[in-house]
């Protein structure tokens, strides 16, 4: 990533040179003509550059871009792949700041290509020109009016709004920019194809600082760089900028189909999800997922506990929307006693003016009673969103209803979710989309939209009160090493160091030692072996618990000695760890940090025994984290009433839990880069007040810093 | 549910008498005589009843009913609520045998509207004739191209097809009725209101008789009469017509919503949903769901086992439809090697001839091409069924692609499913339309829509092999009365009795009788208490665990008739219970029987400790079960694994398991009507091999069979 970093001049060039300029119909460098020409308000310098011709369409062609008079900020390269590595040397060289190439025939065929995208790198490297592309459609700037682009489609998707759009494929992304047919504006359009320099994070983090863009939606195969991506969604978050995310690769066959398209890294899906709901990303299912809840964000910020209203004309229609507001953890808005008397004259008596509000078929027809109905509902302080789903076209009746949306919708911020849920568009339709009303088309994707909208205001509150988290990845600088973690005395007493709770215990050599160690921290004791050649301590038969006297502890210290021996024959054997038992009754849990190569390091909590391991029933976060953070984490699994005490058991001492969460931050960022992983299993969690005892531990030092 | 059981009349009258008719613009009456006369080929008598008109468009009209020259099958009343009793007594005075009561103005607007609705009840009663409605639009054959309704839109949408519609309100059944903009047909709908009489059931049930109905596409907003709902899928099932059916009431704010609009039992929605998935009921979760998965059901029957095949000419739809195919647990089928022979020759180098196809954008423009590559795939012998989304509208070359896939899914049965995922539409569009190809519209609706198209093959092939199960409430005698079961050890014996593995034990009236009884049986035993009045056992210190000896047993003897004596003062107590304990390490389930308001007896299986409490991890079947179901039962567990055997625990019992998931059944059917709950809790289930124990049960008798 060197070079220029501001991308100011890649998105609003003051002069653009067009190599491989051509005037042959369906040509790449005709299309990129016409579009720039013809379709566009460029007003800045543009060069053609065409060795075989003199002009093309009246406009002068340059041998070269090292003929040109002046150095364009710009270049768009339609040559064949075999004139693109040139061209981009000449550009480079000219000091030309950016190239878009649109050619294709590189990394996507195969190694041959793969070894040209490496050259065009050390282009970008040596020279700080910086390359889009290539293998892709160009760069939309519709806000703009600017098609650095050769597609063909430019000139129909120009409804400037305040969505910016980021993706790697282009089809994708033409879809999402011809939601523009229901109204929803888009202002920039980056689509990078192979991304040899300039990746989807780049343009992220640029659009978060463009005038005009409010919200950034982006579609990912994969993330090349994370911490790249990490900096670009938090400096989104810092301008207030919400990001929109899908990204593929949530199965083995998604993973897979994804490398193979654009080579980029799938990562853990599981990591992916937790990184970006912890950077406010709002992560999404499907594409039209993504252009509408992009929309809905542009239209209206959320607040922090925003409650639902269903307005709608059909009974059944009114329950099915209720029903999934419900199903989706929404909370439906309460009406004011005002409102419950509006309605109730405005209504027949029949009609249900609580919420939902069923206002029946019978004033469909009166333009001002379904106006006044919607206002009293839109204007209810308790309300915060209004969702009127129309379950079907219906002609002029229709277009009424339509017309009324639109009008109530002009007189208040608060946004009223139309869904046009019929295959029958209509008059009233077009009235919605003209009026701005970016109608959805199914009740179920409105309402994952509205559900998306009230969490981010959820975070966008938590995000004001604490600050967006820098990941470690980000900002610490490589940290202490690790002292010798080899065994599990070790482990423990570097852990202790860092404030891990732990219970008593003690390295023992002689069964003396040991006896007079259980002795003094009190019975009963677990004996475990300590050595770094025995990794799994209870396989080898090198754990003894719930030893009550003397007696007992002799029997298992012979015991141990003898089973491990024969599991491990050649085992050094530092002594026994002898360790004060838990209190019964506690829950375990299972704390552990690793390395996951996109993000860096990711924390995770979990309860013990089935629900890691069969349940998947993990919550993790990048480092590090807060103490509301861990906090968060804990309320997140979906066991976690078992900390909060079922079946009689007493609350579990959840705080003394986060507070280790926050200890085991602490300590990693203390030694970044020298842990690859660390285990606290079990980490035993006693009632409210008994606190929390690490009972088994075991750390891995990164393979930098091994010993 | 008396009079006609037989609904061909209704649904095909061969004379029609309307009620109330009219010639005033915009009046019901006046809709209804259009309906019928002008857009329907109605063939059949039409008698037209209006006391202060003698001829209306050149026809006749009959100051009555009573004054017709024939009685006609059906009555259509479009008369003033006032009117509709009488109407509806002179209708069954002449022997009518069907009346659809358009008119509104009943149950929906309170109580006296309820207590018309009894008076219609009453007539229905003692004449036989059946009641539609009221407060309905009446029913639409479009198959006959005959309306009998008012609904103005009848005429609009009259593309006729394969789907029979029940719905109980008329705004969400017009909704899907305009699918057929998308191609859909639709041969039926019926939309019934207020269902004094006729009801949703009634419909599926007639309509799964229907020639020319393939599928049933319902939406209920409560079921009024679950046997009767249970007879109709049922029916349906046994004619191989699949029922598709969206059930309003998921959430607390969606039962409230569905009570109030239509008053009808919402009831469990854990329930429902385990009866719907029992008797092959496909359940949907959105409306525009409902009619796209009836109209794949349509298109083509899946067998047990379908793989599905993506094709696709770009490469990151291509990878995100494979995500969505992964996650939602579907499988992509392995290609043949001729298929991938013939796609590598047919390719471009580096589009993917592998599943998922990318076909890259390259071959878009030959038609021949792109046939011939769609055409290798379909007839690959892996693929049962072909995803084909198109990311956007790109005029020409989207029309040539439409009219490939029209033309291949001409020539096979393979269903290709087609997704039009632009909100833009195009010449390609009306070309799917038009072709049959009924397009989606989202990629993630497809694959929602595909995956029970493959769950219902599955079903389908257990149902051929088991036959569709009869529940219990259709078929069953009333049973045997329960004995007296009010004390454990009588509840245990009245088990034991039917095959219901117990640990040994014995019911003992001295300490000396039980020490004898525990040596008989081997150390270590369980003592409970044995009363009638002691309902909470461990809470009122009524059980010792693990007593190893005779003192042991003596001490709690002592301790038991104290703890008891101090909680519940006047307990009759009969003795202790003396139980073998059993082995250790084995894992607890809850085995339960419930009555269900509306399905009659639920048998429910989870996982002790918190996974039903907690996690609400329990599967559920309507009673009797074969050994099949019980086994499917387990398998649905989230948690199966812990039965399966995790982390270095044995594999358990559970063929054991389901035999006494069998028994269980067995023994509520040999009582039907006498248990209103059973409890087997905890049901032991050790290693296989092992066996189940059931460590405690209770019974609760049914009102009318308590003593």
């Amino acid at each position: 990533m060197s070079g220029t970093k501001d991308l100011g001049l890649l998105f609003d060039p003051r002069s653009v040179v067009l190599v491989g300029a051509s005037d042959r119909a369906g040509s790449i460098g005709g299309y990129a003509l016409q579009n720039i020409t013809e379709h566009s308000d460029f007003t800045g310098e543009l060069y053609l550059v065409n060795p075989r011709r003199t002009g093309i369409g009246g406009r002068t062609c340059w041998p070269s871009v090292a003929a040109l008079p002046t150095t364009p900020d710009l270049a768009m390269l339609a040559v064949p792949a075999p004139d693109v590595l040139p061209a981009l040397q000449e550009c480079a060289a000219r000091g030309v700041r950016f190239a878009i190439v649109f050619t294709s025939g590189f990394g996507e065929t195969g190694e041959e290509g793969k070894a040209l995208e490496a050259q065009m790198r050390e282009i970008v490297a040596q020279s700080g020109m910086r390359i889009y592309g290539p293998n892709c459609p160009g760069l939309t700037n519709v806000n703009r009016r600017l098609g650095l682009t050769f597609s063909p489609a430019f000139k129909l998707d120009l409804l400037a709004g305040p969505i910016g759009i980021a993706t790697q494929g282009g089809g994708l992304g033409r879809c999402l920019l011809q939601a523009m047919q229901r109204g929803i504006g888009v202002g920039v359009w980056t689509s990078a194809g192979n991304e040899v320099d300039l990746e989807v994070s780049d343009f992220i983090h640029h659009m978060a600082g463009v005038t005009g863009i409010e919200v950034i939606a982006t579609l990912l195969e994969g993330v090349r760089d994370g911490p790249r991506f990490l900096q670009a969604v938090r400096h989104a978050a810092q301008q207030r900028k919400p990001v929109v995310a899908l990204k593929i690769g949530r199965s083995e066959y998604g993973r897979r189909a994804a490398q193979s398209h654009t080579a980029s890294i799938a990562g853990s899906a599981e990591v992916n999800s937790a990184v970006m709901r912890q950077m406010g990303v709002i992560e999404v299912d499907d594409i039209d997922e993504l252009i509408d809840t992009a929309a809905l964000l542009a239209r209206a910020r959320p607040g922090p506990a925003e409650k639902i209203a269903v307005f709608c004309s059909s009974g059944g229609t009114a329950a099915l929307s209720a029903d999934m507001i419900g199903s989706a953890g929404l909370e439906l808005a309460e009406f004011h006693n005002k409102t419950r008397t509006e309605l109730a004259a405005l209504l027949p008596g029949f009609a249900s003016a609580t919420n939902p509000v069923d206002t029946t078929g019978e004033i469909m027809r009166d333009p001002e009673a379904m106006a006044a109905t919607l206002r009293a509902v839109v204007n209810d302080p308790a309300v915060g969103l209004v969702l009127y789903p129309i379950p079907l076209e219906y002609g002029p009746v229709t277009r009424v209803v339509a017309e009324s949306v639109v009008r109530v919708q002009r007189e208040t911020s608060k946004p009223i979710v139309a869904v046009w849920m019929s295959d029958r568009l209509g008059a009233g339709y077009d009235v919605l989309v003209d009026g701005g009303l970016m109608p959805f088309r199914s009740v179920g994707k409105a309402v994952k939209a509205i559900a998306r909208w009230v969490a981010y205001g959820q975070w966008r509150l938590r995000a004001d009160a604490t600050a967006v988290p820098e990941p470690l990845q980000l900002s610490a600088p490589r940290g202490l090493a690790l002292p010798d973690v080899s065994t599990e005395p070790l482990a423990k007493a570097w852990l202790a160091g860092h404030g891990i709770p732990m219970p008593a215990h003690r390295l023992t050599r002689t069964l003396a030692e040991a006896q007079e160690a259980a002795a003094a921290m009190g019975w009963p004791v677990v004996a475990k072996v300590a050595s770094a050649d025995v990794l799994h301590k209870s396989d080898a038969g090198g754990v003894a618990v719930g030893l009550r006297d003397a007696s007992e502890l002799a029997k298992a210290w012979e015991r141990i000695h003898h089973s491990v021996a024969a599991a491990v024959p050649n085992a050094r054997i530092q002594g026994l760890l002898i360790e004060r038992m838990a209190p019964p009754g506690g829950v375990e849990t299972l704390v552990g940090v690793h390395q996951d190569e996109c993000f860096g390091p990711v924390l995770s909590v979990g309860l013990g025994g089935i629900h890691v391991e069969v349940l998947k029933d993990v919550s993790r976060r990048l480092l590090p984290i807060h103490l509301d953070d861990a906090r968060d984490m804990l309320r997140e699994l979906r066991g976690h009433a078992i900390l909060r005490g079922v079946r009689g058991q007493p609350p579990r001492d959840t705080e003394s839990l986060a507070r280790t969460l926050v200890a085991v931050s602490d300590l990693v960022t203390a030694h970044h880069g020298a842990i690859a992983e660390l285990e606290i299993n079990p980490l035993w969690v006693g009632a409210q007040g008994q606190g929390v005892l690490a009972l088994d531990a075991l750390a891995i030092p990164s393979g930098d810093h091994a010993t």
